[in-house]
């Protein structure tokens, strides 16, 4: 196949940043996807109604094409159970797990009430799940708490958020509120290429890239397009001396999410699950109905820039195969 | 206690570079040790004796107290029985496992009749013991290797250097003629601390720091200085950008490790066991006699340096508890 037209990409998982950065990140992604969850850990954290209304309305004002982001709220004390029926999605980082996180939940259990309103109001509880553990179990050491949450609210729609390893996967068919996203970058990449041979900081993010075990885990649920698996990318830009010099968590994968991901999908006899990864499953998973934006890609060499406004984006330098028309 | 003497400490592996870093390096080493094992994974690597003994002039040059280099011989086609006699230790680099292997050995199968010449010879063997496999896996899947070098050469020296899993640590206890170096770094740190929470690229080497279960084989032994153990720091520095830029593998640990050990072992109620580890062990393991050279601590703060002529030490900034006198 040469072509394939993908339509209404959505990315369940996208962190847009704030302020200048948005000239960057906004337009990259209203370019190729119809729509995204917009992940609320700025600084401050968005974590109102009022907040999320501003926010959205800063990223559209960069989008030249039509675009839906749906922001997620960021848990803290401040949410009242009365707002929720306005409220699609509520995100729960950990306190301390990763990039904007000290605004974090320090006790999971103090938010039953809010776990029980929102599960009155149909809103979706998104989770970074991490502990503080050591860092090569801190995924699977939090499936105790998400299968705690899934049996205590069995109405309360939980996405486990860009899953690294095989100890969540497996939990997808035993709970039928769990549900999950999956970045492009855990399907592509494991500990070898973060730090097999030289040190690679671009790929650095959290939680981390794992074994090949996992990857082949998680690679499974997205080349048949689990029914409770959507795509999300958790493309993070940082400045390259925030990654470089200190280290920052994240990876800037918006500038390739399409061309890579049918790449990937079509070197591994997928492509005719794509669709539904990237888009369809999300929109039932997320009851959402996306207006109709038709990406054609064709198969021609894409080389991807080696910076684009101080970010380095993920595949700096390397040529894919497949490019947007 | 707040004073403690060291008697002529000796660093079983050690790499000084060559050339202007020399004037960092070779300083620093004389300083605290009365002696190292000098590896030679240089460009051109030092795989001759005429080769060895040019770099230890060099070394020598740059030395303003009493310090004894012993050059390890890299391992290469061009390395003939005959010399054996004239050689204490040859290093074994697998090809592409790290810095400066490019040189390394392809196919260790092949060199069975020079392995049989230095046992005959009484030379030691020095291996980098890592595969080409999952980045993890390396160090356990080389294990197989050592026993059975370890087999078909009983009464070869071979030294498995800067152990970092609880894989090869085992194996002392198993095979007569196995022994092995831990670097400071590997005592101290895990993955946690590489990658936990930021990304630390001064602590990322080659073997990478493991698992707190690896960490706590390889403090058993070093906290009671098992006889087949001794101190190889393995420090290894490149200039600050080769380290945050392109990633390069090595710990400048250098300018720390003598108040650092003393702080660890002291934090670990193995302070009885210090002087075995950095130098009683290396003597009799190496079959040599160093010059009496006391190196006197005192628990007094010591701040590291953050920058070292372009080189990031290991602990930069940190506060030490204990200094040289």
């Amino acid at each position: 196949m040469d072509a394939i037209e993908l339509v209404s990409p959505f990315d369940s998982h996208l962190h847009l940043r704030d302020s200048d950065a948005l000239k960057t990140t906004a337009p990259l992604a209203c370019e190729t996807f119809a729509g995204a969850i917009v992940m609320p850990n700025l600084t401050p954290p968005i974590d109102s109604i009022e907040a999320a209304q501003d926010y959205k309305a800063r990223i559209l004002s960069f989008c030249q094409k039509p675009f839906e982001p749906i922001v997620a709220i960021y848990l803290t004390d401040t949410l009242k159970g009365e707002v929720l029926d306005l409220v699609k999605i509520v995100k729960l980082y950990p306190s301390g797990v990763t990039t904007g996180s000290e605004n974090g939940v320090k006790n999971i259990d103090q938010y039953d009430r809010l776990f029980a309103a929102m599960q009155e109001a149909g809103t979706i509880l998104s989770v970074h799940g991490e502990t503080n553990d050591f860092v090569l179990d801190r995924e699977a050491r939090f499936a105790t708490i998400y299968e705690s949450l899934a049996k205590r609210f069995p109405r309360l729609k939980i996405i486990m958020e860009h899953i690294s390893s095989a100890a969540l996967a497996k939990l997808l068919d035993r709970y039928e509120n769990l549900f999950a996203t999956i970045t492009l970058h855990h399907l592509l990449y494991t500990l070898d290429d973060l730090l097999g041979s030289k040190l690679n900081p671009h790929l650095f993010c959290k939680p981390i890239v794992k074994t090949p075990a996992d990857r082949a885990a998680l690679r499974r649920l997205a080349f048949g397009a689990h029914s409770k698996v959507s795509f999300g990318s958790d493309s993070a830009p940082h400045i390259r001396s925030a990654k470089e010099r200190f280290g920052a968590a994240g990876i800037f994968s918006a500038p390739v999410l399409l061309p890579k991901l049918v790449e990937l999908f079509e070197e591994n006899s997928a492509l005719d699950y794509l669709q539904s990864f990237v888009s369809d499953n999300a929109q039932k998973i997320y009851d959402i109905k996306l207006p109709r934006k038709t990406i054609s890609l064709i198969k021609k060499p894409f080389v991807v820039q080696e910076d684009i406004n101080g970010f380095i984006p993920m595949c700096a330098k390397e040529t894919i195969r497949w490019s947007i028309r």
